[in-house]
């Protein structure tokens, strides 16, 4: 791709570094831009330079938010004893979405992945324990999504746990194995929240 | 979508307001920036916020440059008796990438669309009939995609040109009626230049 101007040219390249925008998706977003009033970009720029210097995580969830403890982990109504582990914040979204749990959330920061170099220590797993360790959760639900990374991921969590006096369960898998949490249907991601099993008995029999 | 964060909420809504851009892309967007370092939302923020400040339009053909002057009609090499006609900047990009062209662009911002609300007076049409007046230019090449907006656009400069002097063409049809100039492959569109027939021949027999 030629381009007749630099900036038009930088603009580009720097939106084609988002994940599934090409290059001619990014002219054609940049190109809008150029279409639409100034405050358009600039509130753009604002928002997305904001968001990234002033980003926060909650520190009892690590869930991402605007104060030291977030909105759910700060409400005196929900059940910080049971204690739902999510990869990201969509997850964490995606279950309020049902209204079907009252308990806190813990939010790992993604899956185990060989492949993709992310292990144990780049997740919050040691916080997680951590938190089990003090005595203050009864249960901790799984609801990572079903693929291998998943299982791996919750099985690391659980290997870290023994010995220590906790319940353990996953949620049902109404849910087709393999798709990812954030897609699932609220009714049936809800069922599968009241529904949740014992984490022992979901191992794979291998 | 419920968030726990203002600063997320408002980077995932100025995000979504970019074309073909849902809720969910957009938070799937802004939480890939999160994951990575700083540097690339400032890089990307600057990127877009000096395109947009500094932004320049050629003053002889209107494309994007960062001069006063363009890259091409700054170029003695170009001939400037011939000038192609197109929408917008993506097509100017098509056309080099031919190799197939050493004429002048003169780029009309868009098409004269009622249903979008775009007028002649929104296009640099006036400033093409000024160009053309100067008794400078032998021929235009009229290189609208091929839509009823295209056509009614070209159509509408051709009467505007009624007792001027100037040869007037169309590229010849072998990129599909309907389709957009940007989408055909480098070899069509540039024998569409070179077998380039009199406007004459191309109006519709209505
Ligand atoms: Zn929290
Ligand atoms: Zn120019």
């Amino acid at each position: 791709m030629e381009f007749s101007s630099k900036l038009l040219e930088n603009a580009v390249y720097e939106m084609s570094q988002l994940p599934g925008i090409g290059k001619r998706t990014a002219l054609r977003l940049v190109l809008h831009l150029l279409k639409r009033p100034e405050t358009q970009t600039a509130q753009l720029s604002k928002a997305l330079t904001a968001l990234r210097e002033d980003i926060c995580f909650c520190s009892n969830c690590h869930n991402i938010s605007d104060q030291e403890l977030c909105e759910i982990c700060s409400n005196p109504k929900r059940d910080e004893a049971t204690v739902c582990v999510v990869e990201d914040i969509r997850d964490v979204m995606a279950i309020e979405n049902t209204g079907q749990f009252v308990g806190h959330y813990h939010v790992l920061g993604g899956k185990i992945s060989p492949i993709e170099g992310v292990g144990p220590q780049d997740l919050s797993i040691a916080q997680l324990v951590a938190k089990v360790k003090t005595g203050k959760v009864n249960e901790l639900i799984f609801a990572l999504s079903a693929t291998m990374e998943g299982d791996t991921t919750n099985f690391y969590i659980y290997k870290q746990l023994q010995g220590i006096e906790v319940k353990t369960s996953t949620i049902a898998r109404g849910i087709p194995v393999g798709d990812e949490l954030e897609y699932a249907d609220e009714v049936t991601l809800g069922r599968s929240i009241v529904n949740r099993i014992p984490f022992e008995g979901s191992l794979r029999i291998s």
